[in-house]
């Protein structure tokens, strides 16, 4: 068995282009543009049941996500669709698409559209291009003295996931969270001109933090005290170790991670007026690793920091109805 | 049931910008940039018994075939992975994608790697960019007056996975060019500065021509005995009228259609030595339309000009095994 992070390996010791930045990140950088591309799977990134036109907002907000990290203005984006069956969930999936691509101003510029075969799982894929700020921070800039702020709330999709589980027909603030997250364009493009280090988190706050601090080179010090947590959130799950703990792996979030600089005060930043940040603690000097506090204890950090791409990922989230 | 033109048409509705070329092209244009993005998916584009490396050169080849037909130069590409199983068709899938980009160049700076149901038929996608040069041909600049010009051969390919459909363990040269194809870029780069319109041919050169002709608003009027055949296309297939319907509606040949000013010689273009153009007709006046002829004598087109999008092409190529 070839696990998925031995092709991702593999992968990087092909990528040496400058452009690359050695596949460590979420985007590459080729002259003044920042591109990503992100791929979902029916059954394993989305639910057979959730609704096509959130499917596609998803797609659009996911790879906007990325831009967000990075600073990025969104410039264009290319579809990759396929065809599965009659066509109708694609042209309501398409509905999502143009409701995101308008919403966030991406233009759609090209593409591709194949068939694959009636009941295939669909695979949906997007490159999102955008013009770079004068700063595009990587995952590998931080330093020990650093402070890592979170913008967002984390636990809300992770949560209406749970909620979808164990009710298709769940509805409420977190299943609509899930399904249709908001990149944050505005925060990224604020952050990022102070940030030695910024991510998105997709696969979990405590795994993308780890992440940072790998390629950083410094140890991740996190209050799990400290996380910005949603009234729908705690309302839903409480406020107790577990549920943040659940929150910080849950992933799915499209909150940012961004390393600042002691001596800069997010509050003084031209961030949107409802965003919220909290600083989760510092980068310290030392071997990479993650170190977890709560309310002033030590916390070992759980088993499974977040989605991991270790290829177990393939299982189906739920059976297909 | 919703057919894949009608999903194609609502896309062309939503890629308003300049930049799409109306989605009427295989490639948009961003500032000095063309992108492009194929998808390629298991049991429709390529056999699931193929070598899995040469299905990684095929998607590199397929890609870079669109910039061949816009006269771009290689620059940057994205891969989109889906792991569907061990990993061990993956890891030689990405010995084919090495071998192509290093062969042209093509530095890989990204993508997206995904989990996918074993089982799953695989979706593979780059989005390939190139630098344009001073003239990026689209579909739609020919005029009524200019030369049809065909770089490469056609009906290679067709031949080659004809023969793989009646013996898959069949070999030789044209099973080699249906698996590795080669992307025409230096022939590209020498047309495009002339070119009124150009692109690849890899529907069929007949589907190919039309949408030429059709968003060029004039008649593609082709001379079937004036295709280029290779002589190992001969050896298999005679050199009859059904032989060269068979190479002009065959596809996946990558082979370059241009329309070319009636005062450009071709033979006066820095092509490489080993490239084989010929003149298969003008482009006429009147409304979009093909006329075959051969020998002097007017043929009716085929019913099926190409590989039409319609979405039949969802059916299997072969059983799986």
């Amino acid at each position: 068995m070839i696990r998925e992070r031995e092709i991702i390996a593999r992968l990087r010791r092909i990528a040496t282009d400058p452009a690359a930045r050695g596949l460590l990140d979420d985007a590459a950088l080729l002259g003044d543009l920042v591109i990503t591309h992100d791929s979902i799977a029916e059954g394993v990134h989305f639910l057979p049941f959730d609704p096509p036109a959130s499917v596609g907002w998803k797609l659009v907000a996911v790879n906007l996500s990325d831009l967000a990290a990075k600073g990025a203005t969104p410039a264009a984006a290319l579809l990759s669709l396929t065809i599965a069956g009659d066509g109708k969930w694609e042209a309501e999936f398409i509905d999502g698409i143009e409701a995101a691509c308008a919403c966030y101003g991406l233009p759609l510029i090209g593409g591709d559209t194949i068939a694959i075969p009636t009941g295939a799982p669909r695979v949906l894929g997007m490159t999102a291009i955008g013009k770079a700020g004068a700063n595009v921070p990587g995952r590998d800039g931080g330093q020990a003295g650093d402070r890592l702020w979170l913008a967002g709330f984390v636990g809300d999709s992770a949560s209406g996931l749970a909620q979808l589980k164990l009710d298709r027909d769940a509805r409420g603030p977190l299943v609509e969270i899930y399904r249709r997250p908001v990149p944050l364009l505005a925060a990224g493009q604020a952050i990022a001109p102070h940030a030695t280090a910024m991510l998105d988190i997709s696969d979990g706050l405590l795994i993308d933090a780890l992440r940072l601090a790998e390629a950083s080179g410094c140890v991740a010090a996190i209050d799990l005290g400290a996380l910005n947590l949603s009234r729908e959130f705690i309302g839903e799950r409480g406020d107790s170790l577990e549920a943040r703990l659940f929150a910080a792996t849950g992933g799915d979030d499209y909150a940012l991670l961004a390393a600042l600089p002691p001596r800069i005060d997010p509050s003084t930043l031209n961030l949107p007026e409802a965003m919220t940040m909290a600083c989760i603690g510092p980068l310290q000097p030392g071997p990479a690793a993650l170190k977890l506090s709560y309310r002033g204890e030590a916390v070992a950090p759980p088993e499974t920091l977040g989605h991991e791409h270790d290829g177990q990922s393939a299982a189906p989230m739920v059976d297909r109805p």
